[in-house]
């Protein structure tokens, strides 16, 4: 097109490479079909679409075969926690939603398509996305907060037969777990006589603490803003209740986090805070420190490495970063390539083994986890993923 | 990406020219920006794209730049009159979406995402569009069943800051003024005397009266299965009782579409059904028929010719086709360049004269409306349309 409207100027901020790289947003529609006649908008548009349609009224199964539905994914948000900025509204959370989108097409071959909703409300957002699932291959909920995200992702999977995936809590835990599994066999440790130690009791820390607990880890124990998640707390939500009796309670674990720090293992932070040097320097000898909020870790590497053997971060200045991108192309892929009905706990699980299994006899201090533009690290997420969706009985093909 | 998963075997009707394109859907998402290492991916995805959604949510008005929200539109449906084959439902209605996305692209340089919803309550409709409003620059509404789609659009224009538009009316009534007036043109009439009948009064028969009126048109009856639309009826829904009076009460019109044919200049058809040779027959001279039905026109052109001096249909494989993809994707790239806030009237009489005009010189029986694939339609349209934005005030830009 030529008008000259499709040019209005330089943008507001033209100059910076950040809102340069940003200016016209990040993402497209394509045709996958090329109409250069008359012919082609036949077979393509009406009247020869007119069949396709039919044919899938009939038999509603073809739509896998004949629509870009099963290979897409909405990524479905409502602005309230987008990334370290809080509750920032659906317009602002566009970008990260399109460069989520990105990273779906580029590590997974995945279509997406960012979805913004101007609602915080519980009950909308799960009905919304209900009434949009039938032009979806799977649904991505971001940034949404805790507690309702727990409830919402919850609701969603029970109403609906395609994977719904809350990536926050779902794509953190299975990088996150890849990398303890590597960091526990350099350490030589055993999973069932590890102590470890979580702070943040929002979407990722929950999920971490519960994909934990599915991978053997038993000494665990979670720390919000106001100490040790235990059942003799009375300010506890549902979530945080349930979590304590599958946590702190078993070892009777409680108080601080400095409290709980003092010989453990593992110290994995999802929390946003800052921990002193002196709490972490009281840990276990040959420990393992994951600081993951973003972009400041809860204690900066350069301090953890003199008291840890093992340290990852969110950041990719650092070695050892655990990046959801390394988690969720992978797994939809997986999910979508046997047209999948759910993300299972297996196939996290499996997500994680595959993700660990590339280190291999690379294993070291600093790479216990591949990094993003590894190019195995899609088809082997996707593999995993895929044969653990057959195992599990959620594949339809 | 590799994993054997991605090739589900051939697709169950593989062979057939029309569900072998359709294999595997017809559109994708891609990237526009490339992420080739760490540090493309702390500019488009964390940590610097938090920045850009730190300006947004300061400025609102800087999404405009930064997303792909200005140029995206959400192709709404909620699979109840899809093509001429009703309520099939939203997954079956998916393909003609896809389709119309395509189109967006090819002819509009709008990028275009198919939204098949499952529901088809007037209200849910409404409050799902608004909610995923934030997402998009404008809202295509289409195969939206009668009377619903007439509320649910005025209602959509009233509550959203951004083009809503639904083709079925409005695009079958940018092309079918801008062939009628070329058509008023080679035969010598004055749209002041001319005698229009309308058979139809769904979704495209009301919005054709209408833009006709607006185009200057008086002497305008239209039909329903029933017979003429006029107050003397009893029958009438409020939007064919508001359309009757503004219509064949005028001249006092009414009685079957037979009676109203004798001596009329001009017959549309959008309805779906068939007219008897002998009542076209019974026409003005030079009479101008339109039967627009797809993929059986009301009078097939053959017998239309035998009585008319100008016939047009909606198949391409007849002289003067009145497809909507003339209309929609110009009128969306030039509402879209000069981010307007609404599609006015003015807008749309503008991209029919803008079609009109194309014709030029070249008029003749055959020629009263361009190709499809003339390249200078969207072009002109866009252009024709953000100037009629600009001059109606909805132009933000």
């Amino acid at each position: 097109m030529a008008s000259e409207e499709q040019q209005p100027g330089r943008p507001p901020r033209s100059g910076d490479p950040v809102f340069d790289l940003h200016a016209g947003g990040k993402m497209e529609t394509r045709p996958t079909v090329s109409l250069t006649g008359p012919d082609d908008l036949s077979l393509a548009y009406t009247p020869g679409v007119a069949r396709v349609c039919e044919a899938i009224a009939a038999d509603p199964s073809l739509s896998q075969h004949y629509t870009w539905v099963p290979n897409t994914v909405a990524i479905v948000t409502d602005g309230t926690a987008v990334l370290g900025l809080g509750d920032i509204g659906p317009a602002a959370a566009m970008p990260v939603m399109e460069g989520k989108a990105v990273l779906f097409k580029q590590f997974g071959g995945v279509d997406a398509v960012p979805l913004c909703l101007d609602t915080t409300d519980t009950e909308e957002i799960i009905e919304t996305v209900v009434r949009l699932a039938p032009s979806f291959g799977g649904i991505n909920l971001e940034d949404i907060s805790a507690p309702r995200c727990f409830e919402i992702e919850q609701r969603l999977k029970e109403r609906l037969d395609i994977p719904v995936f809350h990536d926050d809590q779902h794509g953190t835990a299975v990088v996150a777990l890849a990398a303890l599994q590597n960091a526990l066999r350099l350490t030589g440790r055993d999973p069932g006589t590890t102590r470890v130690v979580i702070s943040g009791a929002g979407a990722a820390g929950v999920a971490v603490a519960r994909i934990l607990l599915e991978a053997g880890i038993k000494d665990l124990a979670v720390t919000d803003r106001k100490g040790v998640l235990s059942s003799a707390r009375p300010d506890l939500t549902p979530v945080k209740r349930a979590l304590a009796v599958d946590t702190a309670d078993h070892y009777g674990r409680s108080g601080s986090l400095a409290d709980v720090l003092v010989g453990a293992d593992v110290y994995i932070g999802v929390s946003g805070g800052t921990v002193p040097e002196e709490h972490v320097a009281a840990m276990a000898p040959d420990a393992i420190i994951f600081g993951l909020a973003n972009p400041i870790p809860e204690v900066h590497p350069d301090v953890a490495r003199r008291h840890a053997r093992v340290v990852a971060t969110g950041r990719s200045d650092f070695p050892n970063q655990i990046n959801n991108v390394l988690a969720f192309p992978g797994i939809f892929r997986g999910a979508f390539d046997v047209h999948a009905t759910a993300i299972t706990e297996g196939m996290k699980l499996a997500a994680a083994d595959a993700l660990a299994r590339l280190v291999g006899d690379d294993l070291t201090e600093d790479y216990v986890i591949p990094s993003p533009f590894d190019p195995r690290v899609g088809p082997a997420v996707a593999t995993a993923v895929a044969d653990a969706a057959r195992r599990g009985g959620v594949a339809r093909r």
